[in-house]
């Protein structure tokens, strides 16, 4: 009942967005930037019931924090607002135009999705971040957060309506789902009539549901089991460099690495272990891998995204060994060799199927801000839309303007 | 089990095929081309096995005609291959490339899908149509078409097997699920192990099924209920010439149009309404439709695709009742509107939401080949991935080719 009743105002308001200046939707976006600011203690103290609602359910610290709102985090959430009214507005961009033989002249041009479901946990920020991205790019968007931080994204809400309402954009383009239950979020996976995609954020498990369960289009962002390849001809210092950031720089996201493979001949390993376990991280070794303090891999740990400062190591015989396992075992996520065989490195740019293969970088940069993007959606490791890091441009579609002056076809 | 063996064959041709150069595959589509008439008689031996069992089961005239082969159309599928060789292959283009600050390069290129699985009625030309473009385009494919035409399709498949083999292409690149019923088809829709994709390709009914049973990503090509609109100000000739083009030069097709609006002020209606019943169209008018044998339009007519000779008409105030009317009860394919007012075409272009909007122009020409794709995989309805005709680059997704000399994330 909700859900319809807030899918027909969004569907409505979407029609409404599409046709707005960008303009006045940066506009939009500056009122909601000040209105968070100035009904912060208002946020803030709703917030608060949420956090004492979790201490009193035991939730652990690191849910708490992510749960969190504070004078600091408001204002970089402000001021995040006004970055993107800063980037260009996708809307209307011409992609491409032709004439044909008859005349016709054909004209691509991108228009808003219409209305987006955002499914995603207890992150109060995403209620803010997502609404945001939606309304520039002319997106109705019906939010469906956690139950645990329904006070927080009830007062968000409430605030962008303020906004909102002093903009030329229809409030109902931002619609939360207050019924938390599993039921509703099920619902939402089919409601093909009102919704034109569903973007899951939050860990694996919730993406899978989503994936498995809907039948609104998808768009899926992802678990990344990613490797480092270390090729023989490798630069020992800087296969050394890029495997230890790819490792530590921040092991809790997806573009992190968890296996490392080195190639046998290349004269680094003992080097590589030392400075892992300098930076105390777990090995998690195969047969190839001597040393102290290596627990033995077993075939678990090539799947697994240990998200922490664990790492799986294993000894390969061949650039084209390691391809075979990243193809077997990877997330089709981020993949980099260092290698100065040009050979290797063409055949692993070409063969290893992923959203972002690297040469003698990162894994780490997967990512919208790095790749210069100015915002970031998530990062798409499915094949259809958009693959990667995504920007504002995936979050529309496009459509053809065809002009005549009469033709019929024949 | 059928299906995760032959996934397993698919994922590994696919992975060989994303390696082929364009003049391999376009030399593996000439081999099938040769074989297809080489083994012409053992084709339409089986075909003859299908049309038995069709019509001792009593299946209507039109549908054995979609199950028939012949000489002809056989010859017809051989030259479409032919065809297929001289389009530009869309895998290894550059989309963009750019250098970030840090030295990074990146380069966004198109790559194979991976594996497609299609899903069809009984018309066994999609076999070879089907096959073909995924093969032209390095994708795998898993074909599941109807039990009626069984005998055709392994038939058919066996021919391409015969012709890949002398090819550097893996055999194992075209599959045929042979088991044709309903249960394998919905664990296929469930494949997401095996396929990156899923396209039916047939009548509503059937893509409304996979749509709404599929977690496979799917290209949905859809049905089309489009309006002619005739505004106030339309070239009286032009627009009859317009209307009766679009719902009579084919109307089993989904660009065909279904219903008319006219602007009350327009001066054509009568003239209109006889032109149509000219071509022999049964009419079902509002009340704003005067003449005889008029049927009294009703709610359903709104909604109704009549893919034959019959046409709902609707009279309205303004062109912005018009657009409220498309919006509402329209499938999002195909809009067109003959007017000579610059505004109301401006209004109607932008606002109406369908994959092609036109102005003084057939509905019919939402088409590959009038578009100038060269090949058409179907109309995309949805708003994701693609949208409207789809040609070639629909079959690949991106990759993002990242080199550096070193770069860490600070």
């Amino acid at each position: 009942m909700e859900l319809t009743l807030k899918g027909e105002k969004a569907k409505k308001a979407a029609a409404a967005l599409a046709k707005m200046t960008t303009d006045q939707k940066n506009h939009a976006l500056e009122l909601i930037s000040g209105q968070l600011m100035q009904e912060k203690n208002f946020i803030l103290a709703e917030n608060e019931k949420d956090l004492d609602a979790g201490r009193e359910n035991g939730m652990s610290e690191a849910l708490l924090d992510r749960l969190r709102l504070n004078g600091a985090r408001l204002q970089d959430m402000a001021e995040a607002l006004i970055q993107l009214t800063q980037l260009n507005d996708p809307v209307g961009e011409i992609i491409s135009a032709w004439v044909r033989p008859n005349g016709l002249t054909i004209t691509q041009v991108r228009v808003p999705l219409g209305v987006i479901g955002m499914i995603y946990e207890a992150r109060p920020n995403v209620t803010v971040d997502a609404s945001s991205l939606c309304l520039k790019t002319g997106n109705a968007v019906m939010l469906r957060g956690s139950s645990t931080a329904i006070h927080s994204n009830k007062a968000i809400v409430k605030v962008i309506h303020h906004a909102l309402e002093k903009s030329d954009l229809p409030a109902d383009a931002v619609q939360l789902i207050e019924d938390t239950s599993r039921e509703t979020a099920s619902r939402m996976f089919k409601l093909n009539d009102y919704l034109d995609v569903l973007i899951p954020r939050g860990g694996a498990k919730l993406i899978k549901t989503v994936v498995e369960n809907s039948t609104v289009p998808v768009l899926e962002t992802g678990a990344g089991n990613c490797h480092v390849f270390i090729d023989e001809s490798a630069d020992k210092e800087m296969a050394i460099s890029i495997a230890i950031n790819a490792k530590t720089q921040r092991p809790s996201v997806c573009n992190a690495c968890e296996t490392i493979i080195v190639h046998r001949e290349w004269d680094g390993l003992k080097d590589l272990v030392l400075a892992l376990q300098e930076k105390e991280v777990e090995i998690h070794g195969d047969e190839g891998v001597c040393g102290e303090k290596i627990i033995p891999a077993a075939e678990e740990d090539w799947v697994t995204e240990y998200l922490g400062l664990e790492v799986a190591l294993k000894v390969v015989e061949s650039a084209d060994e390691a391809i075979v396992h990243i193809n077997r075992y990877g997330t089709k996520h981020s993949e980099s060799i260092v290698s100065s065989n040009p050979d290797n490195v063409e055949k692993f740019l070409n063969e290893v199927d992923a959203a972002a293969v690297y040469h003698n970088a990162s894994t780490r940069f997967t990512d919208g801000f790095e790749f210069g993007f100015g915002a970031e959606i998530g990062i798409s490791t499915q094949k259809l839309h958009a693959r990667g890091p995504m920007g504002l441009p995936v979050l529309t579609s496009t459509k053809y303007i065809v002009k005549g002056n009469g033709q019929i076809k024949k």
